[in-house]
């Protein structure tokens, strides 16, 4: 096992249920100071675990681990972290209850509080629900960090980002061996025709238009590009779990909570820490324009978008070096800042 | 019944079948001018009949049937003309065959030139897939037409549209219902996860982000959108034939055929009409860049986007009148020219 697990002990979570003797995955990168001044907190994707991140890691690169101390935890339900897969009954698979963005962040917030004793970050940096992530940190603990940095995402789910996902909800949940969540062997048509839907979606039509897929990623037809790499991507997880997550990113939004009461402009408002705000250019869930909206409420983020024509992957998870550098170099800028 | 039958006998079609007594159903509006040169050609779009094209027909339209002979062809398939479902044994259900756009307009051709004696046509028009088959009649027959008006679409479906339908088709076929095309009772699940797969790609981000499902549309919620437009929409139709034009949109090519070999920019260049090429400005599977692309290559054609954030519904059914009159004047204009 590379990563550590922190317990949370009885976790109660925002819709009221509570997850006893909940868990929290997280790796490490790095030392941390002596006076505890050099931490990254980098949460997980959709459906991502710890090392999917590490591709933005590594010496020479903003996220250092010879200069910072990088924590990745684990989003719940991600198959590491408490999740359908691998809980206990009775919240086990289909009873597994929903998990908000606020619970993950307040989960994060106490292994960094209590295991490591940290009262400051300097960054938060997260990709598509890492930057979900990143967003709540920022308003949940604004007076806690320096610098946030997310990269295509939102700080609330979008109205057109909800309905792409009732897609893929959709065509998962309509292979009869899905069975509501009750299945003993995996729903792998749904699982596939989910990956069939996203595929549309994680791509651009430019990235497409200009076959990329066998260009640059080396597949040897669109069609080997669906099954290698889409229906590859999405068959070995957790339909359970897949659905969890789902739901946590469809309720996404910084301000549905306590602090702020459904304000969503409030919550943006509230964000101190400098911020760089870098959608894809051609992301079609999370457009720019979402971002500038952001940005125009926030009183020290800037609009920096990462000019690319891999949609979503023009932030992660390294899939174009191209790409990376771009991001990489931003993080280095902001991080200088 | 308020439309015709041209029956096209045995017709063989591109791909090696057959269709004996092969129908074709069309409705007309106005009157054939006794020197047969006041001709609309006007096909039908995915799933559409018909009368889902009569929007764009009126006094004191530019399809205005006082002045023009309009011909509306249900595309093979449709479940008016020959289709899945309404095809006799042995060549039923999921047996229909393969059919291409450029078989339908064979067929459309013989319908207007057999029936009616017709050798010239003032304008081929249609929206998405009907823009495919408007595209096709300019390369299929450059010397028949004055005009051609396709809009949003496209002469060769994209590799990125070709995914997004792959996503379509695995939603509805996940449901064990479908059965391979062998159902007794339609399957009702994936008709209606297709349906949610659609209605991401249907209406563009800034369309959701304003709200127009509720705000112009007048739908109470937009889960009453995905409900009761978008699942009221699929529920109706056939699955098989829904599959069948599925086939045949990713199939789409103009030049895919002995005339051109393949040869798309030959093909697009053999286009003589005079062209208003007119995409949705955000429409998310016939982007506006692919028709920037055609019209490079065709030799009399202009871009004239709709700017709308409707998405692909700028361009049809009717749906917001502010971009049926910005559509209808642009026809006005080519008409005219």
């Amino acid at each position: 096992m590379d990563y550590e697990i922190f317990d949370l002990g009885d976790f109660a979570l925002q819709r009221g249920a509570t997850l006893r003797d909940c868990k929290l995955a997280y790796k490490t990168f790095g030392t941390l100071s002596p006076a505890k001044d050099n931490v990254i907190v980098y949460p997980t994707w959709y459906s991502g675990q710890h090392y999917d991140n590490e591709w933005l890691v590594g010496e020479g690169m903003a996220l250092d681990p010879s200069k910072y101390f990088i924590i990745i935890p684990n989003m719940l339900g991600n198959g590491l972290s408490s999740s359908p897969s691998n809980y206990p009954e009775p919240y086990n698979g289909p009873r597994f209850p929903q998990v908000t963005a606020y619970d993950n962040v307040k989960a994060q917030h106490r292994l960094i509080t209590e295991k490591f004793g940290i009262e400051h970050i300097v960054m938060v940096v997260g990709w598509s629900m890492g930057a979900l992530q990143t967003f709540h940190w920022g308003a949940m603990y604004p007076d806690m960090m320096d610098k946030l940095a997310p990269f295509c995402g939102s700080a609330k789910c979008s109205r057109h980002n909800f309905v792409f996902l009732e897609g893929v909800k959709a065509a998962l949940t309509a292979d009869a061996a899905w069975n509501n969540g009750w299945y003993d062997e995996k729903p792998a048509k749904g699982l596939r025709a989910a990956a069939r839907v996203y595929a549309g979606w994680g791509f651009s039509q430019a990235f497409y238009r200009q076959k990329l897929d066998i260009e640059t990623l080396g597949f040897s037809s669109l069609e080997d590009f669906l099954v290698a790499f889409w229906e590859g991507f999405f068959l070995p997880k957790d339909a359970n779990n897949l659905l969890t997550m789902l739901w946590t990113w469809q309720n996404g939004d910084i301000s549905d909570n306590e602090l702020y009461g459904g304000d969503f402009e409030k919550a943006l408002g509230a964000i101190k820490a400098k911020t760089f705000v870098m959608p894809g250019r051609t992301d079609l869930y999370f457009p720019p324009e979402d971002s500038e909206n952001e940005v125009a409420n926030m009183p020290n983020a800037e609009f920096r978008p990462i000019e690319s024509v891999w949609g979503h992957f023009a932030g992660g998870p390294g899939t174009n070096p191209v790409d990376v550098k771009a991001l990489d170099d931003m993080l280095k800028e902001l991080l200088a800042a």
